[in-house]
């Protein structure tokens, strides 16, 4: 095992993060690699290029609820489809994910607010989702909301985006390891064997 | 097993595309499942939603490259990459393509113009690869050609198209079983579980 770290980023209003949110503990447990789970605002880099990837009524979008639902199952992670989407707020969730991350909290928010969110059919970032989850973890809604819409978060966030950017990013989940990018939740098996062996087997 | 058929839709002009035109066969004779090669011409589906996959110049190019070296190399098939993208032609290869699925020899030639422009450098649709991979596979280009362009083959490729769109296709290679969509090579497996079992495993 080369022991790389893995950079798990993501946006808190993607769908098909759901899964890799669901998974990576256990991948992480089991394969002994650790991944820095990194919130941008993807959001963002869609506008620039003036791109959204499942317009209402597309058959993308429907289709993506029928894979999203056979690979939940696959791994048996429960689901109740089609959730809220798009949010309509996932700025603030991002933020919050990252005072999170930062005070050591931010991995299990996630996975709350998701689970309130894919679970229970309330959407992520908006009440009640955002004070219920902040408080599943353990933390006071007003003090977090606040610290997660100072300046100092906001600057940090677009700071992380603006990385995401340079790094060549543009969807959620990336994984990137040793230089190489793998987009997607079905990309995580071949991240997690590029850092342990290199290559994609 | 269940024996059902899968439809394997495709459009020539795509680079994913590649990896199931070169794994199929191998994996029809393992797993006894009947795949039907039916070509379309997704840029029409493409330019009705104003929608390119990978402009000049986009992370999501560079990243499609690294991704497909990636896989390529994790199933043991050749690939010069970058190949020459996007095609000045797909129209043309798609109806020859075409013409071969009638004929019996349509197999055979995609995967001989997939292996002409991935491991040669000679773009699928157009001289050099096109009268050499219909060569190769034992037809006459000239007769070929001209019966691609009939217009009993150009409405036979709307006709396609049009059961594509009505099926909400929006990608190549697209594998239907029972109602299901799968969209890229990296849901064959899937596909493949889907027909078997009626999950995805």
């Amino acid at each position: 095992m080369s022991g790389r770290d893995i950079d798990f980023w993501f946006t808190t209003g993607s769908t098909y993060t759901y899964l890799s949110v669901m998974r990576l503990p256990e991948i992480a447990r089991a394969t002994g690699l650790n991944f820095r789970w990194r919130p941008f605002n993807l959001r963002v880099l869609f506008d620039e290029v003036k791109y959204f990837p499942f317009p209402a009524g597309s058959p993308k979008l429907a289709y993506m609820w029928q894979d999203l639902e056979r690979r939940a199952s696959k791994y048996g992670i429960p689901a109740k489809l089609p959730a809220p989407y798009p949010l309509a707020d996932s700025l603030l969730s991002n933020l919050v994910a990252l005072v999170g991350m930062r005070e050591g909290w931010g991995i299990d928010y996630v996975r709350a607010s998701y689970r309130r969110w894919f679970q229970l059919g309330l959407p992520s970032g908006v009440e009640p989702n955002l004070s219920e989850s902040l408080k599943e973890v353990g933390q006071e809604a007003g003090r977090v909301i606040a610290l997660a819409k100072s300046d100092e978060i906001r600057r940090a966030l677009v700071s992380e985006t603006d990385r995401a950017r340079s790094t060549r990013l543009f969807g959620s989940p990336s994984f990137v390891v040793d230089g190489q990018i793998f987009w997607g939740d079905d990309r995580l098996e071949d991240a997690v064997s590029w850092a342990q062996h290199g290559r994609v087997s």
